[in-house]
């Protein structure tokens, strides 16, 4: 820590973090550029490496208009640079290494073994800069029997334990919508790489991260690991319970209108016994309040089916945000199921910054999801995702000090 | 970034990350816990503030015997120290003041308001010590309309749309077993938390940050935003398929054995038009190879049902490894669901220490969940979640200093 004197004396903004941090960035779909998109939120510069004429594949999911880049490289390329790199030539394999001499991390997700067959291993890119922070990204671990496979989201979901605590009672396995295995990598990787820069720059030590997807899921899941433990059974599926299954009532409650999403999610803490009476008198079932066969969660484990009708012929009678704010209002926690046509429609995350409204030069307006964590109360500004190679020019002259005959040269190569 | 000069010529230990950071917890359960447990395997010091007598409530769930500390707090605080202090004497209350002038970091996810009530806000904290870290978890952002009322995981799950999009296809919404409003949103966290650290070291500015459960939700669906956005309709459930629901084939098919999670999943991707084709050579079917019928994705979308027949037929005679074997190996990607008993048998995990085995002084062998990023190769070694106030001496003394006297003089006022 420097010293006070030393400090400057002007507030540096909320997401200066990463001021001056560098990040040559080789991912490519989800796991990768969510982690990088977090560096490039916290203030650092992320230059994505992307094959000239086509770039970075996720640029063709989810398109809205052929010939365009799509939504889904818009929410997870927000931030950052994009430079062409024909990593086929060797002219390229060389731009690359003269850009690792400059960077803090390297990060890439390629298929097992890809990267160090373009000679781009960890002991190559160590010796061209030994403070780099190199972070890799496979499906399994290093010496698991499956090392070699492919993986993508939904079969690190399932290998990793998520989609057997996942779906309805007695029915089959379901995925989880939100990427565990892409995301939730992403994330625990994005804290290992803060990490390694902190202990880079009280020792000048670069270091080698690597997580596997499989792995990654398997951290989410720790309530799981408890109940398994502590009972010596598989965990369950349970529709809207959590993975004991055992807390009455908890769970998805239908409410008028029948639609897919006109559900509460309602949930009586088995530590707080009031909750349950409280929610006797919301449903106009005062009559039962101080009722042993309903007093706690021991006495309402046997009663499950009693209990859930009692609520649901109630529940079905108002609409789920009218449920919500009863039973909220009572301090009985509870939630509406959002849709995401619902939520894009609802002003607080604008207002909050978390969502955002951005131009994008051929999309138009886009409106993104940002950072949900606020620093001294606002989100980091979104910038839209580079369009591909948008700045192959500026990164080559500030990163290399290339001037513009060197880079068309580079150009006319084929290597950019 | 030191001179090389000045550099320790020995190499730091891979979890060396944040030596000499110290931690005020105050969180409980399992978002803020998650997130603290993060900062202590990268080598921080954790300090729980634990309320005397009982300690945090989450001692208490799924507890394998009574008067033991439960299984779930083994998994969210393995590395922390523990210290008893009655936050309800004024004694308490300036301890934890006396304790924040030595922290870099506060953490709390209490009920809206009750950080507040106890006098520990963040311009009160602030007041102590500018260089602090101050993070709130709450349910709900500033400003939402919903901002009062309570919420926990299932809820935050619900409101921030993941409900939604996890389920079978025309049935209720189900609740992930993963807790992404729970340890989902102390990820979050943990990235600004380090980043913040990064900033205070170069400015020596102290910042607040603040994430809903809600909002950090919604950031594990960027990829449900984009479909949204790019077809103007919410989000559906597709069971064991990807959000947009559209890929085929896709998603979970049963296999020879018939229990609840004889299941692989399997995906063939829409880039890699050869998967489909190898898939049918592995089942059998290579008089299909090069039919239009199949050949891609828009061909086959209109045929889902036959396809998913075609290969549950096959599926159906094997067991679930050998069905991920047959297909991965001829690289289409496939992984078995497996269970949270079967995870724990297998010895991988415990080879790369994602998975390690602890002694527990009341509990005897304890196996846990671990970091899941390799450092150089290594997991950090998970030491024991800690007994009630088994480190107040401890801290107490090195933190402030109190002698012996001191401190008991505190415990005799009820203060520890």
């Amino acid at each position: 820590m420097p010293l006070d004197a030393e400090l400057p004396t002007t507030e540096a903004a909320p997401f200066e973090c990463l001021t001056g941090v560098r990040v040559v960035d080789l991912s490519q779909y989800e796991a990768g550029p969510s982690c990088t998109e977090v560096l490039a939120w916290l203030g650092a510069e992320v230059v994505k490496i992307e094959k000239p004429g086509t770039g970075e594949a996720a640029r063709f999911g989810y398109q809205r208009e052929p010939g365009k880049d799509s939504w889904y490289f818009q929410q997870f390329n927000a931030n950052k640079k994009s430079i062409t790199v024909d990593l086929k030539t060797p002219g390229g394999i060389e731009l690359l290494k003269s850009m690792i001499a400059m960077a803090d991390i390297f990060i890439e997700n390629l298929a097992p073994g890809a990267i160090e067959r373009l000679g781009l291993g960890y002991d190559v890119l160590k010796a061209v800069n030994p403070k780099l922070i190199y972070a890799q990204i496979k499906g399994y671990g290093d010496g698991s029997p499956y090392e070699t496979y492919l993986s993508y989201d939904p079969v690190a979901q399932a290998m990793g334990g998520i989609m057997s605590v996942t779906g309805e009672r007695g029915r089959m396995p379901v995925k989880p919508g939100p990427g565990l295995g892409d995301t939730g990598t992403g994330m625990l990787l994005a804290n290992s790489l803060l990490g390694a820069l902190l202990r880079c720059q009280r020792t000048g030590q670069g270091q080698h991260l690597k997580i596997a997807m499989n792995d990654a899921c398997m951290h989410y899941i720790r309530l799981a690991w408890a109940f398994t433990q502590a009972t010596g059974n598989a965990c369950g599926r349970h529709g809207g319970k959590s993975v004991s299954g055992v807390v009455v009532p908890m769970g998805n409650f239908p409410c008028k209108g029948g639609g897919p999403n006109d559900y509460v999610t309602l949930y009586c803490h088995a530590g707080v016994p009031a909750q349950f009476q409280r929610l006797l008198e919301v449903i106009g079932r005062s009559d039962l309040v101080g009722d042993p066969r309903y007093i706690d969660q021991a006495a309402r484990s046997t009663r499950e089916e009693e209990v859930n009708a009692m609520i649901t012929e109630w529940t079905m009678q108002h609409d789920k945000y009218a449920v919500m704010r009863a039973l909220s209002e009572a301090k009985v926690p509870c939630g509406a199921v959002r849709d995401t046509l619902e939520l894009l429609a609802e002003p607080e995350f604008l207002e909050r910054g978390v969502m955002q409204v951005v131009d994008h030069p051929t999309l138009g307006q886009v409106q993104l999801m940002g950072w949900p964590v606020l620093h001294d109360g606002v989100a980091p500004k979104i910038k839209p995702a580079p369009l591909l190679g948008q700045h192959t020019d500026e990164v080559l002259e500030t990163w290399l000090g290339m001037d513009r005959a060197a880079r068309e040269k580079l150009k006319d190569e084929g290597v950019t």
